[in-house]
């Protein structure tokens, strides 16, 4: 299936870095659903490059041209295609790593599969720059989940071991909008600065940093979700693997839970205000892959940018030696701040689609 | 698509907890596959409660009767499915749970769900039985793995906190035999009485245990993965979550990378006998979803058993009141160390499905 | 995919003819569904074989045993499955067709492409005994139906080339039900005598003849279906081209609109009732893949059985000379009227289907 | 899945009839196939309208802007996406029909389907202008089947009754370059004059005729499709009845098998130069939905254009009102000719999508 997700609603993301165009069509989105595309736009900016010390330099709009699937301002039940042109693109700086694979990036793996054919300049279609189609649907899914009272929001979770505030069970909508109108998204600020620094200082030697991601939706009915391999969490987990650099997704207390008693961490029940509700959320709002009313919340580990100008040992692919690479190029120090909408994104897209029975 | 997996090969899962029959039906094996019965008898006995006082009472011997899909011990080509009678089974201790939902279970999910006709006496669908199955299929897929040089073992990385050894780059089949063959799977003995101690100590506390599960596969050639939403992570992390009681999936370092310099985190190549290999192996063997040739390294956290003979806090869904609950029956203070084989059943699925293009 | 068919009812037929059992996994079933077992084994009936001197001599109970899926008569959301234990099976029938395949059957290819390891003993996975599972899943899926206003109904459109009437736009419930209590499923009791002599005659000769069967489908709503590649013809075909030896499907007049003019085969709207209708049905209720309310109308062209007493040529596949052949064993000189109730079957299961959302 | 098909090469068609542009997105795709660009124009024009008497004045230069999946003129692996602009669209001829479906067409059920919202101008998604993507992607599978000694034709079996001559066993790449090159896609040009004759007269009277075309690939090994509902017939049928208009699919001697007895149509086996091969091909080269090396043979009944300038009669949605309706715009006369390239498309799609394992 590459490069789709999703079941009712398939999210297709096609493109090079430095191809032509990115872009995604979205399959199977409710009718008339009206798009606010500001909205959308301050969607993508969060997760933009080029803006300060944390990113990359590549600077690039990120404005999506929608070539199908919208009639006056709303989906019209058709598959949606919206296109991004590549612009500020500098193969150049990439040439040497067509025959010299990056540690810890998928050149030598695209390399083995499709045999020198895959187009890896600028990371190819491993490319972080994928993310932005992702956001487009994301952010569409979003606004559509609003409208149902559901509401998708992350933080940084951590940054270099440099942690945040957790979301509490009785977070929402408002502290999601605080979030994503400040400039490094964490809940406490203080946190955020310290993070900002440890950032700047590996990017001072010439390295880079990693960070965990916590995502929490509120609003979700009970009820959602298949039994075994086709729950929230199987859906949830497979889609965060496929933004680049996930190496870890855990649900609710997830790894944590491996230290708990079961006393400890099963959520009792309790009748609030006529309705069944956990005293506790433990399990991250899902208990058999199926949604229990409680918020769903999904942690999910960022390493470090591989791209790091740091010498390193690497092998040439063509003389099968030994090899020195210094990676040119403009790469962000750390990743996870800007992949905090794209988890929002991909959570949001992934919980639509099971919301409408996909 | 519910209790299936698998794209190329497809691994059907059915039966309730209480009902009269548990099985599996494989779609895709290849053909002119023989099946060493003992050995996946062997293999399923790993799986398999009543031995212990580590684990659940109920006793059952858990032999599949083949129906279709073998022909003079051989795999033919066609759907392959397999019955395991339900024995031993007691639903008289259920029937309170029917009204009163175990707190950290899939009881009030499925009710909500399925409106109360899902029949839940002893977990139904959701019990840890249905794993029983998943190792009928996981064991043959080990066994065609082995046979193209693929050797797939896993042990209790953690119970409770106290920690095994982790498996080196170098390590494989025969460790991975070892361990199989010992009464408890670690690697290390000490480690492994350490952790008996906790569960049996749990126990004598009416509470549960949790533990996290490593396993690694070795001998999987470089190129196996599709990109993005297809790639070996999200095809395991979306079956592992199919498995009872996970909450979380990482792969390699997981989210220790956050902790990472990218410097520390990206694994070198170098030349090796003229092979390209990596001198470390923090990516667990993927990168951009695709193998690199290294051992594919994944672990798995493992919530503490949910039914515990504690008193709990619950409802009653027919008089919305609150409610205390004491689960009786016959349940495993600790789940970890029989979801060991039923990780390497569900990992060797999927990689063998991968493996030959699914 | 192979022998599954189904998006959100997943309908997974596994055995083969001559092994232990057949049988039939099916997901996503609504639940606290009733299923009437009487009934369901009537409508078993219709497609059995044994009764007459129309069909095959193997007589077989095909009594199903559920082993999950049900609770309290009810289906429970859960995977159901069900088994039917193959009796009356002689093999030695056989043993020469391994060597020497069948022209019009699936042996040759099946050598071909499982490296002759296919178990194709009676046809193996290939034979017209898998249809009974498809019955039990169909005859499931048709009384769901008729609980939500949906009937589905078939006869024999032609044999031999003799012709019945066809159904009528107004036709539905009642004749379905008249047709079915027949013991020759036809609306026109003069043709089906004509037919019947036919197949006694070809079967004098030794040989065989085919047939052609006509399926609707009342009741369904308006608006039903997914565009391009995911209609309502698109389904049913991809799942009627599932049946053994049929060799054309086609929707409303089919190929005849090939010979009709625009003016002559467009449907008329009217209003009829305050209701939007067509005064004519030459679309079968379907346009671009969606149903527009009125009655769904497919026709499925059933070869002659390949298995006929005369002699053939064929090949020794393992000395390659040219060689005669005798089909010995108890077969249909017509299978036509044995696969109406299966394509009522396989019609239902796929309309429910996407009733459902699916 | 709506407008996507496909395994392991998934073709995803978006865009609206009068929409800012059309396009296809295709996975899966083997990389390092070089695209002839040329060629495939030259396919593309095949469909093109505007030419002639015979078809549409609507007039679209059809050049696809690939945007990505291609590097240095090969496919690289990764999705490609082309893009067609839209020109030449008069959506003022549509204005009336938002509100009067046109009989015979989409305009309603897609109206019930999606209240309203679906963007219907021009016939919006349900457009036979979105058959031009289906052709790149056929096109381009056709050049890969080719380097493989696979080779699709195609040819008009009959026009309004008219019929052309019928594909040979032993006809093959000679025969399909040689209709590829006629103006008027039939074996035997007499017959193709009379085809003409009868389209200019139907155009004449405000009229339209159907038709059916035949379609044979020759060079496809035998052992290619999966049993029961994954064969080679169900995946051609299921995608050929995607194609706007496809009322019937039918394999070798299709609905005529009805009407054979056994040893009329069974396909005797026979040694040819060592090799095992049919003496005839009723079967149109698939036993059990598997190939057996003999030709493919599809045909596909496409009905009379709905689109006429007759008057007809419909009614208001608006009003709930009989109405009378005359169908303005530009269309063809009959669409089986234009629509001959389309199905050689769609087949060599599925037929590569096979052979690689999808």
């Amino acid at each position: 299936m590459s490069s789709e997700f999703g079941n009712k609603i398939k999210i297709s993301v096609f493109g090079q870095s430095h191809g032509e165009s990115i872009g995604v069509v979205i399959n199977g989105l409710p009718s008339g659903e009206a798009i606010d595309f500001n909205e959308l736009q301050t969607f993508m900016e969060r997760r933009r490059g080029g803006k300060n010390a944390f990113s990359t330099k590549r600077s690039e709009a990120d404005i999506p041209e929608f070539v199908s699937g919208i009639a006056n301002g709303k989906t019209c039940g058709m598959p949606l295609c919206a296109i991004i042109r590549n612009g500020d693109k500098r193969s150049s700086d990439y040439s040497e790593l067509l025959d010299k694979p990056r540690p810890g990036h998928a050149d030598y793996t695209a390399f083995v599969k499709w045999s020198g054919n895959a187009d890896m300049r600028g990371g190819g279609h491993f490319s972080g720059r994928l993310t932005a189609p992702l956001c487009i649907a994301g952010g569409i899914a979003k606004q559509i989940l609003a409208r149902r009272g559901i509401y998708v929001g992350a933080h940084l979770d951590s940054v270099a071991g440099i942690r945040d505030k957790r979301f509490e069970m009785t977070d929402g909508r408002e502290l999601f909008e605080e979030i994503a109108t400040k400039d490094f998204p964490v809940i406490d600020t203080v946190a955020g600065e310290q993070m900002k620094a440890a950032i700047i200082s590996a990017s001072g030697e010439l390295d880079s940093v990693g960070g965990v991601i916590e995502c929490m939706v509120t609003g979700m009915p009970a009820g959602i979700g298949e039994p075994m391999f086709d729950g929230v969490e199987n859906r949830l987990a497979s889609a965060l693997f496929g933004i680049p650099a996930v190496k870890g997704v855990e649900f609710g207390r997830g790894f944590e839970t491996a230290l708990l008693k079961g006393s400890e961490n099963n959520d009792p029940y309790i009748i609030e205000n006529g309705e069944i509700k956990t005293a506790t959320n433990n399990a991250g709002g899902i208990l058999g892959g199926i949604t229990n009313g409680a918020p769903v919340v999904v942690r999910t580990a960022i390493k470090p940018t591989p791209s790091i100008s740091r010498e390193q040992d690497t092998v040439s692919l063509s003389e099968m030696t030994a090899q020195k690479l210094v990676v040119k190029g403009r790469h962000d120090p750390c990743i996870a701040q800007r992949a905090v909408p794209v988890v929002e994104a991909v959570t949001a897209a992934v919980l639509l689609d099971m919301l409408i029975g996909g």
